[in-house]
């Protein structure tokens, strides 16, 4: 079984993901997570499918119904999503009714596509003539490229060829009219790439990775259209191997890069990774939530100005968080650096896991980093989760990214010599995949990340050295580990992020790993306005956030203050109501009442009655992934921080 | 000579506008203001009603040429608007090409209006039968009140009864169909009801104050119509008299407030009075810019959550200033408090006068309080002025209110048989006018708000004591006052806000009014999450701000941090280039670099490497409404203040 994102033999890649044998997710979040994406989140993303019209759309294509295409133009791909998603839970254990609505599906689709091998319903029933006449808007390639992600995983978790057939040939018939036709056109929302560069892993047609490779190259040359957010929104004003930094529409950008360093490695093309992975280093230094929450602006849903990172109303799309983890994932596979690994877990644990309600039921597609006590009153658009949207992109972009998870918790390299696993990701999990010469098997036994202990078994391995090297995230400042040779050593990671451990293995071996969960207070780099004067607090990879629910004698979360020698005592939960298990920080805080001077919210400074007035109180914070689940009140990540 | 807004003679009104019989703005900015206006702004705003197809829409509805209509669908309420400026500008002096234009759009206008007084060149033209048919966008009520509004002016400005005739038409017409008859529909757009007292005060026809107060008392009943931003953002949620605050599409919100102290003055109204009185408390309070600015949520333009006040997103769109002096205007003369003036003035000479270049050429819709250096290269949408917008209201909101603008200097109350002469607004400025039993003439000349000395001498007066008041602002905390009868007074405001002088004066009486413009750094309340952490500049009525072009060395204006016992350096200037005459504020500032930690943006409070480094440097700031004449760099008002 393989996961997402599986390069050829021939690629240029420093790690590889593992071609699992047997795996299980024994429990924690991410077994949490997964047991409630099949239990109740596909399940209600099929419901939805049928209520909003994506699956009569395909059958009107089909000709099996009549009526009228329905929602927005990109309607089809919320279909392909959810195959996707249904396609990573057949592979965790059988599901009589979920395979069935895998082959109906792609019976669906083998009837709705057209002979030359076309498929879209919105162009078919809609817009019967407009093919290919809009691509700045018309998503038809962003379609087809989920398709072929769908097919690639049900190829991959079922061995389905169905459905493969139906994106080959929408594959075939696309490199036609692209690589082979007149117009030098591609679509205004990338995403075909990747699905190509994955498409060809799967069938070995270089046409596919010809046209992936096209389609990377000819964006950044004005080629895509006029749009009224400009070329910038659309990835089109710089060629991707000039561009410097991450510009416009959030979740097109990362979906492109994704595609960029698929083509890369695939290509063996290092100046054009590089370029990429110096988008990244940008990104990451200048336009990052604490969260991993991407796309700053809520107009145009793009990425904002350098250290435009408002709380209140950064969008930080779910679709974005999503695309994110893929992007990191390649580049980590490309290079083998940890500094990848780190942003997923910090992405995957906090503003995409915050994006799905604890009971799998609704969604937010914004993930902001507060939330005021007006919300609803003030504009009335409260700002609360949603089970589906009229463009519902992120629910199954949860769903498929939830259905795989355990595909990126541990990669393999070879160097000079030495096989080694990596593991990138702590949960518990146990798994079987072959390496080196032979097979390997571990069990992950941790209660991370509400624990920092993580308890590694060798339970089968080749004979002869191999290593094993622990990613050791930066922010866990006194990590130990005990070996079978010794125990409580001072770990330090090696210059891609990660302790090796390199000796013979034998069954049993057993490795103990103690991250450093002490929690910390963050400070904001000055450049970041928005949250100038606050700290943040974090437990391990976990950032989080103060809830109204939680707060004592009535004290509202907006006059909290925090002192810059907080101390926070932990409170764990097995089963906090509304969030399952949890690990709560409590600690004493300031209550400060703001004055205002002649009616208005300023005062000069050292006027008259000019002092804020504070009053001891106790405050409790909660992970921000598990926010919103119990009420609707105010929350904030980043708090005030009192004069030292 | 009257201006904007004058109550009848039976209105509930505690101080009144002056009736000028001579007045002339004689320097200063506000002369500067008009004398731009006269020659640059209202010509082109006039070249752009023929360009954009303003006028060409009208001349189609009038048969009298082909075409189709263009723009969206209140084109007309540009054409009015700057007939209004036109109006108060032939006022100040008499110019037969404006008059001309006066006349010709009058005899257009006649020849448009379907004989029922209907006029609306979209229904007529581009949606003939749709007329009244979705009210909630259609802004049909809101370009008559446009109309009304230029009409009065016209009336006032040149004993006009052309435009007059038309607009009592068409009032006329609505009172039918909006008074008489079934359909208790109004507006989604506010604006026709302080249009229509307007109108009221001008023809004394009691229907016309009889359709305002309906269509006031109507809203907030859920009888706009469904909207996709919803009843909040249309005011439709709550009736006037219980709306604790405004909420919603700023510019709408504040026209209606603005037509609610009309209905409630002219009617004697108490309790409406008081709710919109209540309502700009909790504005002031809460969602107000430092610089008047209101509306500071992009999406929707509409007020955000309390204290949501973001520098660089906010909207603060120039129409919203205009509206909100309205207001605050109405409010003024309905109940005498100067906190209202304080409130016009600090909106009239901030974010209202920033909108408009010095060269009177173009215009910002939107006023943040801060622009990035890569504003333009982040998102592709360089954030500067433009001449004229596809949605072009800004513009001519400008253009009508500084064309009336000598009317907001002055009032006159009666109170317990005293004769008040207020002073709310201090330019160079002379007038005369019935006052008491006589005559009053004033001289003020000042340099204000570049230098704090005022000197008002009484040219004429009627016999008998009479009081002269003077407006005290909040912040000037060392005020002191040359009378005839004592020199350098310690100033204390009376309960109003008012320096009041009674006596007998005689021409030639001068007095001295010297406000204290030392520089001060304001404090934002605690709950502006996004300026906590700094202070701005203020230097009497002026916000400052710190511009790129101005700084030294090299100096990024992103990095500069101010020290809380900075001591500014006053440099005036009498002419510099691209903004005229100035008095910037030089001082001793801190550089300071942030320090990333793993790339990101963010560190561990006490970690290593962990302080910003600061140097010091020189910081140079400037009024904020001059900001912008000088090239498109980074721009701030809110700066980060060092530990004190």
């Amino acid at each position: 079984m393989s996961g997402p994102a599986v390069p050829t033999g021939t690629a240029h890649s420093a790690h590889r993901p593992l071609h699992l044998e047997r795996t299980e997710l024994t429990g924690g979040l991410w077994r949490r997570w997964r047991d409630v994406n099949r239990a109740v989140s596909l399940p209600l993303a099929r419901q939805w499918l049928e209520r909003a019209g994506n699956l009569d759309n395909l059958r009107i294509a089909a000709g099996e119904t009549d009526g009228r295409y329905r929602g927005p133009v990109y309607m089809d791909s919320d279909v392909y999503k959810v195959l996707e998603s249904a396609a990573w839970e057949l592979q965790h254990e059988g599901d009589a009714d979920l395979a069935d609505f895998l082959d109906r599906t792609a019976d669906l689709l083998e009837r709705a596509q057209q002979d030359d091998g076309y498929l879209n319903s919105h162009y078919q029933v809609a817009e019967p003539g407009g093919r290919y006449t809009r691509l700045v808007d018309s998503h038809e390639l962003y379609c087809a490229g989920h398709l072929m992600q769908a097919a690639v995983a049900a190829h991959r978790a079922t061995s389905d060829t169905r459905l493969l057939g139906v994106a080959r040939r929408l594959a075939g018939h696309l490199a036609e009219v692209f690589l082979d036709g007149a117009g030098p056109g591609l679509d205004g929302h990338p995403e075909v790439e990747t699905a190509l560069v994955e498409l060809y892993r799967v069938t070995g047609e270089e046409r596919h990775l010809a046209l992936a490779s096209a389609l990377v190259e000819r964006r950044g040359r004005g080629l895509v259209g006029r749009h009224k957010h400009g070329a910038r929104h659309r990835q089109d004003h710089l060629p991707v191997r000039e561009a410097p930094a991450l510009t416009g529409h959030a979740v097109r950008a990362l979906y492109l890069e994704a595609g960029v360093v698929d083509v890369a490695t695939e290509t063996g093309d290092a100046s054009l990774l590089a370029a990429s992975a110096r988008r990244w280093e940008d990104m990451v230094a200048t336009r990052t939530s604490l969260t991993g929450g991407l796309g700053s602006r809520q107009v145009g849903e793009v990425f904002g100005e350098r250290y435009e990172l408002p709380p209140d109303l950064s969008y930080n799309e779910t679709c974005a968080s999503a695309a994110s983890i893929q992007w990191s994932w390649r580049l980590l596979l490309a290079t083998g650096r940890a500094r990848y690994a780190d942003l997923i877990e910090r992405t995957l644990l906090n503003a995409f896991a915050a994006a799905r309600s604890d009971d799998g039921r609704t969604y937010y597609k914004g993930n902001p980093l507060q939330r005021r006590p007006d919300h609803a009153e003030a504009v009335g658009d409260p700002r609360c989760r949603d089970e589906w949207f009229f463009s519902a992109c992120c629910p199954p972009a949860v769903t498929r990214l939830v259905g795989s998870l355990e595909h990126y918790a541990a990669t393999v390299s070879e160097h000079a010599g030495v096989p080694t696993l990596h593991l990138q990701q702590y949960t518990s999990v146990t798994l079987a995949c072959p390496f080196a010469d032979g097979r390997l098997g571990l069990r992950v036994r941790t209660d991370y990340p509400w624990r920092g202990t993580v308890e590694v078994t060798v339970t089968e391995a080749p004979s002869g050295p191999w290593a094993l090297a622990l990613r050791i995230p930066p922010w866990s400042t006194r990590t130990r580990l005990d070996t079978p040779d010794e125990k409580g050593a001072a770990v330090t990671a090696d210059e891609h992020g990660y302790a090796v451990l390199l000796r013979s293995w034998q069954p049993g071996d057993t490795v103990v790993l103690h991250l450093d969960l002490t929690p910390r207070l963050t400070l904001p780099h000055p450049r970041i306005d928005a949250v100038r004067g606050c700290a943040a607090v974090e437990r391990g990879p976990l950032v989080y956030c103060f809830e109204q629910t939680d707060q004592q004698d009535g004290v509202a979360v907006d006059d909290l203050a925090l002192s810059p020698d907080t101390v926070f005592e932990e409170v764990a939960h097995d089963d906090l109501a509304g969030v399952g298990p949890t690990v709560a920080l409590r600690t004493r805080a300031a209550a400060v009442t703001g004055r205002h001077q002649d009616g208005l919210p300023y005062r000069t400074l050292g006027g008259t009655d000019a002092v804020d007035a504070e009053r001891p109180v106790t405050a409790t914070a909660v992970p921000y992934f598990q926010w919103d689940n119990r009420g609707d009140g105010a929350m904030r990540v980043w708090m005030p921080l009192l004069a030292g």
